[in-house]
Formats: C-alpha cells, structure tokens, sequence
C-alpha cells in the first residue's frame, strides 16, 4: 500500500490555530496520513498565487499524494467544492480555480472529476466559515483510507472547473509575449506565470540571449543560468525551480529594488529588432 | 493503544529554534509520539489569547492527545505547572490560566489535576530560561508513554488552578451584555469571549435578529450566517468556527476597517428597546 | 535500528513551496523519515544566525538524526557542498561556515567529512537555482537510508571547512572580552557568541558579580539567574537557554529598548577595577 500523504496549501497563516486543527481532524479519521505543508502564507484569498505555488510543488510529492488546497473567499456561499484524480495525484479544493493549473500539468488526458457533496464524508457539524475543518480535512483524511472519488459526489468534467484568469502568458499582436508576476518569494524573487516553454517558442531556437525582458521601467537583456552571473546587487532574469521565468538581484530583493509587485504585467520581446 | 499525540501552543514563533528543539527532545524520548503544531505565533506572553486558542483547537485532536500549551511570562520564577486529565485529553502547562478554560469546556465534573514537580521526568539540567525544552516537552512525551498523573507530582484541585481574568463576559447592570476581544485572526476577523449560549440567553429564544453589537464607534444589527451575507467590504456580525461572536467584514479586514484590536469591550444589546 | 531523523534549517521562510517541497522530496525517498524544522526564518544569507541556531539545537535530536543546513548565498557558483559525521550526529550543507560551530562543537576529534558530489542521490535534474530540493533533500533521505559518507563523494578534513568570521570571540589588549550579537529572538532577547567558558575565563573563578557588559551606550552589571530577577522593564544579562550570553528584558523587548541589532560588539570587562 502506498503511504498516505497529504499536503496543505491554505492562505490560513500560522498564527491561528486553522491549519493545526485541519491536522488534528485529518489524525483523528487517519492517523496513519502524513500531512506536509507546502505554506499557509498565500495572501488572504489570492486564488492565482496559490494555484501557481501548487503547480510548482505537486510532482515532488509521492505518489498518491492528496493535495488539499483551501484558498477559499467563497466559503459559506454557492461554489462548488470539486475532487480529481490526475497524473499520479488527488486534488481537492474549491472550484474557483486553485486546482486547474496543476490538474492540467499533469497532462492526464481525461482527469476523473468529481463534485464533493455527501456528507458522510464530512464532520458532523458543518459551519459556514471553516470548511478547512469541517469538509475539506475529513474528505483528504477519507481520500487517504481507501475511499473512492464517485463515493464522493456526482462525476464532472475538467472542461467546467473554473479556470483562474490570467493564468497563461498571451502573445500580443506586435509578436511579444505579455504574463504576469504571481508571486513574489521570501528572497524578493519575482515569480512569473511565463513558462520555459513560452521562452522556447519566443526564442525560435537557441536565440535566448536575445530575449529582452521587459517589468515597469526596468528593461533586461538575455537570461542568466544562475544568480550569481552578475554583480552583487545587480538585477537579472533567469528561469528559477519553477521553470517559469524569473527576476532577481544577486544577493539582493528584487521586488524592492525593482518596486515590482504581484499583478504587475511582464513583457517578453524575442529582441534583435531594436525595438523599444 | 491509542496513537501518542501531543499538541503545541506557545508564544516562541516560528523565527527561533525553541519550537523546533521542543519536538526533538519529544522525539528522543518517543519515537512514535506525533507532535501537531497549533500554533506558535500567540503575541508575546498573551496568556488569555492563548487560551481561547486552545479552546478552539483541542477538540478536534485525536482522545488521548496531550496538549501542551507554553506561554510562561513567570518561567524561573515560583509559579507552579500543572498537568490534568479532563474529558478525552490531557493537559500541561503552566499554572497561569492558559490551561483553565479548556478544562472547563470539557465538562469533565471531576478533572484530576496535579501540579508537576518530579524531576525524573524532566531533562537531566534544567535552566532557569526555557522550561518548553527542559520540563514541559519531556514530561509531555513521557504522558505519551503512558506515565500517570500521580507520578508527575502531588494532587491538587481545579478550584485552586489560576483562572484568566477576564474570560467570560459579563452581564451589565442594564441588561446588555458585555465581552472583549480576545484575539485578532489573520483575516483581521475580530474574536471575541462571547459564545453562542451567551447570545442565547440574551436573545431569549430567537430574536437574534434584534441582537445589536457594538466596538468602539460602530453599531451592527443583528446576526449574520456567513461572510457573504453582506455587500463586499461591508462590516457584519456572526458566531464564527470557534462557536464565540466574531465580527468580520466581507472580503476584507474588520481589525483594520473598525480599528478594532486585542483587549478591547464588546458590548451586545437584546435590542428591540431603542436604547442605545 | 534507530529512527530515521532530518532536522531542517534554512532561509528559505515559510510564505513560499521551498521548504514543503525539500520534505516531499525526503518522503518520497524514504517514507520513515520524520523531517523536524528548526526554523526556516534565518534572516536571508545569514550564515552566522545560522550557525548559531544549529549549534544551539542539535544536541537535543535524536541520535543519528541528519541536520540539514541550507543557508546557500552562494547557490550556483563553485561553492562546496560538504557532509559530516561528528559525534552521535550528521550534519550536511554547503561549505560556506554554517556546519562548522555545531562540528566543532561537539567535540569529535576526527569527524569524518566528505565533498559531496556523486549525482547518484541527487534529483534526476539539478537546476542552479534551488539545491535544496534538488541536492540536500534528496542527500539526506539518502543517508537516513544507510547510505554511508564514503558513498557520497571524495574525504576532506576539518580543517579545510570553512569557519564563519567572527563566530568566536577575542580577548582585547586590555583583558576585556569582546563578542559579537549573533541573533535577536522572538522576544527581543539579544543573544550573543559569548560562551559561559569564556565567562568562567574572564571572571576567574566566582566573581560572576563583577562582570560588566557593555553594549552601545547600556552597561550591565553582573549576571542575574532569571528573567524576573530585575523589575519588569528593566534590562538584564544572564546565561540563556543556549549556554550563552544574553541580554534581556523582563516582560519586555530588549533589543527594542537598548536599541541593538545583530552585528553589533558586545564587551565583557572582568570589572571590579573601576576602568569603563
């Protein structure tokens, strides 16, 4: 049998007891699962951060591995609650976007989707402001004993889960490639939504030192292989352990020195045209 | 055997190596014992926020588990620690009302309870600074083995255990019913001391719809059911996860938006009179 | 068989996937190994903080438990990574300072260390960006599997570890001690590198009353037993938790009250001769 793992991603912060509880609800149904924390600290609500940082973190968990994502300001209301096996993963979390990205990366052709509604998977009392508790810590701790997703709700498609806007960097008409900052990290890297493969696509081979990257008034030429191929306190751009593309300063926060900030658009030329 | 769990509550945050070196020492001593962080952000030395905190939390965690709680402003000093067994769980800390309202909340009508001072159960060197590593991690790991309250220490009653000031609200000479604020949320949901069976029997049977709630300036009128039952952004009123009052503003933050903090009254009115 | 330990201490915060991922890397190698953090708040590249905070935990784990140190400015570049074994403990991290206090420390006269090189027990694809879950993580889910030091890569001596500047302090031409403040604590302790040994050497004996500290323009006399042996407010020095020098303040913040930070000298006159 495999082990049971769970990973939590919840903007729930630390110093409530939230996501300890979440533990507790999970050791009390199983308490053979582990639960890993991949962070609490998304910021309040922000769906797109946290779908970004699970598609980043999921495929180095073990197999079986139930991600459980609870960044959720629908809570109490109307939104679904969905479940899905895809790759060699569980997903749970609302349906408002989190999960898409990664369910996506994993490249399954047809990922089994379920919409999470029988409460005898749930605690015996459910609120209205915490289903981190009172459904989503059961349900995970239900998923790592055996229990199968149609056990759960009625089957869904991949196609109707909410999709979070703004997720895939678009190409603009005059060739460049517009995304977007995701996340800023603890260093004060800049985090963006744009892919290595997008790069690739840009580049058209091998020309990546060509590729200018374009943030505020910032303009940066090429991409570097590591964080120190410039001077200390020099900014730079590379593809970080996400594979997307990155915006750093050698031994220094980029977000503050380049007062960049999460939303903020990120543009791509293919470079050589000597275009602004 | 039931699984061995300990439960952490402390105030030494996430920046130090004190939580860290709490589970090692639980960790040489049982190797099996699971240790689930409640969380380890309560302000500095906030014994009554860290209180309810484990008021919240402790239900929720496996029958048998030992919930540790160290907010200690006395440690080196002579105040006593104490140990008990009240409904599914056990209970240590120090004797300074962190652990009083959780006891209480079992409804366990006789809790055996003895104040901690055998030192065979504690590190070989204990300091005067940090008793979380020297005595509580060690005595609560040796709970997990199965050690029983009366070698720990001598008996004693709960009627003699430090009760927080200030823990329940108060009913006021002219009928309202006054609380505090006992912690702020990372959401910036405001938590108060007053629970449901006090709203209850202010109410009398089911005018809650009457009930008025005030904080510093502000007014709120009647209860609400979830966070989306007002406009965004809009300040509302509702019995929150941890079953107590708490006010909240619809995806936003009521702390900062009513300029609301810890300690501060929280007075609710039966309404219906016109009285303000 | 003992158990299989990981501490981890690193840089990387808790906002981010960084230290959730390095775990899902460990329990997908070897699923019996129990990860405990030490903290992963180590103020960005601070490779003294770090190694004083592993010198003053890892005595406390479980023998045999692997001390993952992953403060890494130099991620990407030439810099070493090197793996020890040194008492009843392992320790691996980069060459760059943060192993050897803890090393040294405990007394080992011929810790066995090896450069750490072999691909074999690294992730399939090593980027530049991120050794912790690509080369450390998977290192140490290695060793906790019995994989010996030899297998890891070529021997190397202690001596040619690198030590961190200003990791121990120097006795001054006029007899005077001076030391350096290694880190502030949650509480606004102020913690330093100035051992009780070098205290019992300054003092010569049990004149521990004469000693004198100094720290900007706050003289201390003497060192007292408890937080609570000065009045609430008043700042203090004593021994702390971590067998060191500290100054506080009872039921206070002291580094906010005498207005000190890391890096700054703090001397130790042997007192009793009236020299300032």
């Amino acid at each position: 049998m495999s082990m049971a793992c769970i990973s939590l991603l919840t903007d729930f912060g630390l110093s409530d007891e939230y996501a300890g509880v979440m533990k507790a609800v999970v050791a009390t149904i199983n308490p053979q699962a582990r639960v890993i924390d991949i962070t609490h600290q998304i910021a309040p609500q922000d769906i797109v951060q946290a779908a970004f940082v699970l598609k980043a973190a999921y495929r180095y968990f073990p197999p079986g591995t139930v991600h459980l994502a609870v960044v959720d300001p629908g809570v109490g209301t109307g939104r679904q609650i969905v479940a899905a096996r895809a790759g060699d993963y569980f997903f749970l979390g609302p349906d408002n976007g989190v999960l898409w990205p990664s369910i996506e990366a994993t490249g399954e052709k047809d990922p089994q989707i379920v919409t999470v509604t029988n409460p005898a998977f749930f605690l015996a009392n459910v609120g209205n402001t915490f289903h981190g508790r009172d459904i989503f810590a059961p349900v995970a701790a239900h998923l790592t004993l055996g229990v199968k997703l149609g056990q759960l709700g009625a089957p869904t498609e991949f196609s109707r889960i909410i999709r979070p806007a703004g997720c895939v960097p678009r190409r603009m008409e005059d060739g460049r490639l517009q995304g977007t900052v995701v996340g800023i990290d603890r260093f004060g890297n800049v985090i963006t939504n744009i892919r290595r493969s997008d790069l690739a696509a840009l580049a058209g081979g091998d020309k990546w030192d060509d590729l200018e990257v374009s943030v505020g008034h910032w303009r940066l030429k090429g991409l570097q292989e590591t964080y120190a191929a410039v001077p200390a306190g020099d900014p730079l751009a590379l593809i970080g352990s996400r594979d997307t593309l990155e915006l750093a300063v050698n031994r220094g926060n980029a977000a503050e020195t380049m007062g960049v900030g999460r939303g903020m658009p990120v543009i791509v030329s293919p470079g050589g045209s000597g275009k602004d």
